[in-house]
């Protein structure tokens, strides 16, 4: 996007510069203007005798944010995006079958559509209408998170703070931690964590061998340790964003586990930032919320979605749970602090998208999203079972969306541009979401199913 | 929300605490429990004998971000909430009118909503549904924003970052700067500005004595300079934060301020951050852009909302747009990171929210749009009309939706509270939104008529 090469820009003084802004030539153009001063016309010539690839391109004084500058290349799905349009551009035939980015693709279930688009008419009635919501969200939804998924955990309706969605949300979390604060995270990890905890300069640079940022803890899963972390390895940090079911390795951790992970996080004095955004998907009876843990409501904090559930990638709503009990070192509550950042720097979801919340939160809508899950775990088991015959070790898919494929040697990325040249296939290679997932590519169930039977055909065809 | 007192708090030591949690009785209920060890027994003897006041409550080891405590109670509009909530237990039976918070109360236009449900509708169908769009909004939208509101200006589509509101962008334009900048605001002016600069960590300490956070420039706005800064008394900052029309005091800047505005930001190499989320309630010939200043796309980002056009309040939806000419001082593009932060912070507008936008840009819904404008612009003659008749000096008005009355000599919050306990009427005590609004009180012209009517004759019973 930007016109220059950064590198290398001489700056004009704002003086000269503030001239040419009013020129009616567009900079490209302009070769030897008339200036008013003598030096802008030095600096001027300068610039453009140097090099071709120099611009007079005015620059502000202000200085680029280095926390954004520690970022490595795109936030890994826009990045996926982008190969994918490059693949387009070379094969525009290609039935290109994306069971990359994790994206729903079945119709949300008509009750819930229904829902909205009353609530979207009623907006232009008298009666019907209504302007700024809660920035928390509306009362009923709340009660009915806290009545639906928490029931009998001691969450209360005010405790749920209704949001646009937990990537949202985790960059909302970060906001109220501040740049002072040290971050645990699952490696591999769904990339926000770590994107924004760089972003508020909470991290050291990244660090080009290791393939992780300075000051990050990095909590290695792998198939050795089934995927939950050896604890005792793990440096004591002041927040932990642990994800179950994981993205994007599928795991979801057991009852014992989290009571492990809880203890760890007291004993460290941490706060868990537990993202269930998948807890719907999980089979067994691994917990579904970090909540089911006793005394999880003093140490953590747990983001939600209607994304998978529902199908509302699009229409945004999510939720994050602060426990009234969750306490900052000084006795303040972490709640009450987080509530001004959802007054301060956000203004509610959607009124219309918070009436599809609730309807999915009605008997119908519950059993509506019961069957969408259940249509992508089929999805999901039909993955699990293509890769299993061609002889790979395949992980996760039991309680989460996500197979988990391993290519023990192989660089994601040359996986990933293998299956996408040669079958047409967008998949997400592993080591996007850490270098523990080096060697690994995430398969996702997220795809009509007859886009999921062909795509495991071409899988069958290149690995027979 | 706090449980606790936090001043009086003795954190336990985590081996203590960890016991408690396991607790089956509550906290409170917690007098003489069986204590594993000597020392916790100790600990809690003391914290128990210490004060009544005085909890047991686990607290975790993480520091509150000090930038959070730097803020001042609550966030204006909350707060005001709250008061009426007071009120309203007070005088349970009163009949309060809202003209403070500025929230819309007309329904929003058929043409709109029908579209918004039509979209939702279609989610529930295989050719309408829709998953993830892009972050930074759809194709359409960006293009009908551009030709819109930018026709001629040198805007392009690729410029235009569709947002769930001007709110949110300026928290995520905040996060995008980082902490290491400075930043000026006009006095008085809409919080979020200011508040989002002390969760960032911009500022420094409240100064009661001045109403001021340390390292913020205030701009003085004030009928003596016609509700333009004296930019000579300014001083240099990073980025300028500037609304026009202005909330809360409803004054437009001319073209000619915008050329001083734009030629000091240049002088002085800033970044504007212009808010003109009002421009469509311009009568006169001032700009509604800033990008109609000659050389703004290489000083300015611009964010605004169809809150106040369409009553979108509750709907969210808005845009900023950050011109590819825009570049930090080391030449690299503001767009680019600000499209990082879109990307990895925010997962776009909700599509039904972005259907209710293009609609809004149709010929049919622009029309609309003027005339639930021009509805809010008579109520806004209305109140002048009524604090003139009454002898005050009125100010505002022409070009925004609120109206700005002094009331020399007295306290901003003063003249709120009589006004609510006098006439249940809830107004914005000026200096909410910085010391220069001391002495005023914002009339908001957004209600139904029959209240504005009644709010007026009750304005006349109080100051006749």
């Amino acid at each position: 996007m930007a016109v220059l090469n950064p590198k290398t820009t001489t700056p004009l003084s704002s003086s000269s510069s503030t001239f040419f802004s009013h020129s009616p030539f567009t900079l490209r153009a302009v070769i030897v203007p008339v200036v008013r001063g003598k030096s802008a016309a030095v600096q001027l010539c300068k610039c453009v005798a140097t090099s071709p690839e120099q611009h007079t391109a005015y620059t502000t004084k202000v200085s680029r944010n280095a926390n954004m500058a520690k970022l490595q290349a795109g936030y890994l799905f826009p990045e996926i995006a982008r190969r994918k349009g490059v693949h387009l551009q070379k094969y525009p035939d290609a039935q290109v079958i994306s069971l990359g980015i994790g994206d729903t693709t079945e119709p949300i279930p008509e009750v819930i559509t229904s829902a909205m688009a009353k609530r979207a008419n009623a907006l232009s009635t008298l009666e019907g209408y209504s302007g700024y919501g809660a920035e928390q969200g509306e009362k009923k939804l709340r009660a009915a998170i806290a009545s639906t998924y928490y029931a009998g955990l001691g969450i209360e309706d005010s405790d749920i703070f209704v949001s646009d969605g937990a990537k949202c949300d985790i960059a909302r979390l970060q906001m109220l931690f501040g740049s002072d604060i040290t971050i645990a995270v699952q490696d591999p990890s769904y990339p926000a964590y770590v994107d924004s905890s760089v972003i508020m300069g909470q991290t050291g640079l990244f660090e080009k061998n290791a393939e992780k940022y300075g000051k990050i803890e990095y909590m290695r899963c792998n198939p050795e340790n089934g995927f939950f972390p050896d604890l005792s390895a793990i440096g004591k940090t002041d927040i932990i964003f642990f994800c179950s079911p994981n993205n994007p390795t599928g795991a979801a951790a057991t009852s014992e586990q989290l009571t492990q992970l809880v203890k760890f996080a007291k004993d460290n004095g941490s706060i868990i930032v537990y993202d269930s955004a998948y807890a719907m998907y999980i089979s067994d009876d691994c917990p579904r919320s970090i909540f089911e843990i006793p005394g999880a409501k003093e140490v953590a904090i747990e983001t939600a979605s209607f994304s998978k559930y529902a199908g509302f990638t699009g229409v945004r709503l999510g939720w994050t749970v602060v426990p009234k009990e969750l306490l900052f070192s000084d006795g303040f509550s972490v709640a009450k602090d987080f509530n001004r950042i959802v007054c301060t720097c956000f203004n509610g979801a959607s009124n219309i998208s918070q009436a599809g919340g609730l309807a999915c939160l009605s008997p119908e809508g519950l059993q509506a999203m019961s069957e969408v899950v259940g249509f992508y775990k089929e999805n999901t088991n039909i993955i699990v079972d293509t890769f299993k015959s061609l002889g790979f070790n395949v992980y996760g898919g039991t309680n989460a969306p996500y197979v988990w494929v391993h290519f023990p040697g192989q660089s994601s990325w040359d996986v990933f541009s293998e299956i996408l040249e040669k079958t047409h296939i967008v998949t997400t290679p592993g080591s996007g979401f850490g270098p523990g997932g080096e060697g690994f590519v995430r398969v996702s169930a997220f795809g009509h199913r007859e886009s999921v039977l062909e795509a495991c055909r071409r899988f069958k065809q290149l690995y027979k």
